[in-house]
């Protein structure tokens, strides 16, 4: 073992200083060790003639029944005595000292190894001021950029100052995500051949720090070695597929959780940060296999001490989100933010205070200030925050008395009360925002429900009606998925009419006119195949 | 290309001979064509300087553009001329005589071909009568079986009478999960070589029908390949692992909705069947990694129209269940039921009236005959109802004037309102059982929330508090899990006391009684590390 050991770790590093020295990167074959043990091995050959070692009955508990079968607890005896225990402990049952001096000490102990314990390696990344990325906001609501493609530049100079222990991972989808300017730092990573149209637009580098492979599992297992071993991890993933990783979340959220309750000595690694986009409510022409926002509902059923999900309504928020989590340590980060051109709406110092409150109240878009809301219209999510606006816009020309108060989530957990989630928003901070009476119409990114499983301990539970994806999808218009799925501007404007009492009968002749409008739309959409003009370049009109 | 496949299909054909002929089954070296073809084949090679066919721009819409760029327009044109759509379709735009000959007709067509239809395909499987598998239950819980060892008796003889259109997959399992009754009528398909010991304990065989190998994505492929081409499939997991085909779970549920829904010539294929055991509540020596019932939190995000979810409280519900999951079409059926020694509570005749309510009163447990009750008492899941069970005896024997009220639920669905899912339970049924106002203490087998998530918009939603597994796990007892998570008898019996008005200030002294009995029980079960006797042999007392 010793010799096959010597003769690999020799083999690599004659391969690494051949690369060192030449300056050219190439794919060594690498040694591999298989070593193949009997399974049980050294243990009982046979039990009662049946084949024990070398065979799957060696699996778990090689002889379960020595509690009772005297004959099968001296098999058991004959098996620990063939370790001749005499010769390897002392009488008081201690090592003998020859046994223990063989122990490695310090850091050469497996788990004092620091690449083992990855937080004690751990420097924290030097970030650029995400300030400096900002997108100028002088009104809310009247114009479009991609957010990721803002985030982008942000990575691009994260990649460029922590050019040793920072990679990004995407299955495929640096650039279909929108995050391609993280090219003019680093490529590609790619070992293989390169041809002479690889060098226009191919990306690819032997050096690259952007881990690409169109395979989550793969790239999960490499991003989680990576934060493990101490270094700093940023996964984009298209929304529907990152469950193809549920079960390696799963997982990495059980070992953070005992890391931090049962496991004193394990010094803590950085998060494991998701960007989730390419998102449900933007698959124009991947329909509805592309439509699937529940990682989220597997995130929310892992411990609170681990989980941190953000839904940035722009791309200011969406910075000073990602600036937070890259300086996180110990959990699993979930930022839930589109790629396509989305209105911003905060500047960046509203962004940051916002962001920093996780939930608040949009004052410039609230028609209830001074006195107490007939409504909320609250929101989470980029598109269902625009959809959410447009309604507002829509009830404020239809019914200029109507007191609306509007409240946008960024921070999800906030919803949870204060007793379950470290980020739950105490109650009287809850009831002050929501009422403890008061219509609340709440218009979710994801599964609708989720807010409820959330939220089911608050105060004013009983009246809040969420609306969100609800499987309802196909090759859709952006306009016609959401109305399929009721988190468009008209239905949410019904939404209101029918919970407000005030609206309830004097509002009958709006919501005709937006039944109308609905049809209307419907039928643009499947006779143009794009939304009417009006919807696609829809501005916050205050 | 032809001639590829004729040599194909002959060699094919020549293997199946000479294994007819021989009577014994190897593994030929099947043939296998490999089709390389450049991206983007015959388009255009290159645009405005940049490589284009063969090439990664090639893409999606190799040239998004054209409406606007009159040169890429041209492009567009020559490109699509290229094709010669004047030899190929005539004046009226309709393909032309010669071309249109070579569609095959009828079943040739690859939509019609009955191996992609395979519904057409599709026989009902010859069931045995489950009734015959029947566990004398002569008084609830009294007495104890491994409910899935049942279940294997009953599938053997499915699979005696289905020898050529029924397997079982499960990830090396089967026998794990107390299936291995299976192997009297079939053994694992296993086609490599074969050691003298395998005939003794193996189970192996070259025309098995069992599916086993340590990989939840190639079963998940094979059962789904197996149901679509018109046979039938049956799929037993570890709960915790099953996560590891959310992804794909999602997509064939998906493919099912679209097919009841849009897909008009689609004939229903059998039901994909999930048998969900090993589960989070009998994991006492895997531990915190093995314990994750989320799975369902995945499946309830699913359409209502293809989603079935059953938690038999024993083996007769379970052979009930099973019978109707084997005979059922065009859903996945979801079945919860672990592989441990459990309670039986319901003869046959009971537990046929019982599944086929899906949800009911148990009448022996209850003493809120004749009246309004104080609490009800619910349940859903083999463990959560013994635990529920529990509580109720030594409420009863504690506050015998108690009117308490025992509900158990097989049918999740049946919680969710009748507009939400076919099997859901109208409100007028749900508000008689759960009353419109009483406290409801439910004792559930997955994440507690998802009782929320499924039952927030009932009458009495306010009032019911769910227990459930919360992530509080590790190398536990039964008792010491349960307790952990709050789903154990005493603390079941302190909710109780804590909700029932009558109980709050009278029930002081029991309520400590009871937090005594809860430490003094862990304190046995770290010391032992088993169980106490009167936990591990209780049964119910009435």
């Amino acid at each position: 073992m010793a010799a096959a050991l010597e003769t690999c770790i020799m083999q690599i590093r004659s391969a690494q200083e051949e690369c060192r020295r030449s300056g050219v990167a190439k794919r060594p074959r690498w040694p591999m060790i298989i070593l193949r043990s009997p399974k049980g091995w050294t243990g009982p050959r046979e039990i009662d003639g049946h084949k024990q070692e070398g065979f799957w009955r060696s699996h778990q508990i090689p002889i379960p029944d020595v509690a009772d079968n005297p004959p099968h607890l001296r098999i058991l005896e004959d098996w620990m005595r063939s370790y001749r225990p005499e010769e390897l402990f002392d009488q008081n049952g201690a090592l003998v000292p020859e046994l223990r001096e063989l122990a490695p000490t310090g850091s050469r102990r497996m788990s004092a190894n620091p690449h083992t314990n990855g937080g004690s390696l751990r420097k924290p990344l030097r970030l650029p001021d995400f300030r400096e990325y900002a997108v100028p906001v002088s009104e809310p609501g009247k114009s479009e950029v991609q957010p990721t493609f803002v985030l982008g530049q942000f990575l691009r100079d994260v990649m460029r100052e922590n050019m040793t222990n920072f990679r990004v991972f995407g299955p495929d989808e640096t650039a279909s995500n929108r995050l391609q300017e993280i090219y003019r730092a680093s490529k590609k990573t790619w070992m293989a051949g390169f041809r002479p149209e690889d060098s226009d637009g191919g990306e690819l580098s032997t050096d690259g720090r952007v881990m690409e492979m169109l395979s989550e599992h793969t790239l999960e297992g490499w991003a989680e070695g990576y934060v493990l071993t101490g270094r700093h991890a940023f996964f984009s993933s298209y929304e529907a597929f990152v469950h193809i990783i549920d079960s390696m979340f799963n997982q990495h959220a059980k070992w953070l959780e005992k890391c931090k309750t049962e496991v004193e000595w394990r010094v803590p690694v950085s998060s494991l940060n998701f960007l989730i986009t390419s998102t449900v409510w933007r698959q124009d022409h991947n329909g509805f296999t592309h439509q699937d926002p529940g990682f989220l509902d597997v995130v929310t059923n892992k411990s609170a001490l681990v989980t941190r999900i953000y839904l940035p309504p722009d791309a200011n928020c969406l910075l000073s989100v990602a600036d937070h989590c890259l300086r996180s340590v110990g959990y699993v980060n979930v930022i839930v933010a589109d790629k396509m051109p989305h209105l911003q709406y905060l500047d960046m110092n509203r962004a940051i205070s916002h962001c920093g409150k996780g939930i608040g109240i949009w004052d410039w878009a609230s028609s209830d200030q001074g006195g107490e809301p007939d409504v909320i219209m609250a929101s989470a999510g980029d598109i269902p925050t625009m959809e959410a606006l447009a309604a507002t816009a829509i009830l404020r020309e239809k019914f200029p008395d109507l007191k609306l108060r509007f409240v946008n989530v960024v921070d999800l957990f906030k919803l949870q009360p204060a007793t379950e989630h470290p980020h739950g928003l105490a109650d009287r901070d809850f009831d002050s925002l929501f009422t403890a009476d008061k219509p609340v119409i709440f218009n979710f990114h994801g599964y609708p429900w989720l807010i409820h499983k959330l939220a089911y301990r608050r105060t004013n539970h009983a009246n809040m009606h969420v609306r969100g994806y609800k499987e309802k999808g196909n090759i859709n218009t952006p306009l016609e998925l959401a109305i399929r799925n009721q988190v468009d501007r008209f239905n949410l404007s019904i939404d209101v009419i029918d919970r407000v009492p005030a609206l309830q009968k004097s509002g009958a002749h709006v919501k005709d006119w937006l039944k109308d409008r609905i049809i209307e739309h419907l039928s643009y959409a499947h006779e143009h195949g794009v939304d009417r003009p009006e919807i696609q370049d829809w501005k916050w009109p205050y």
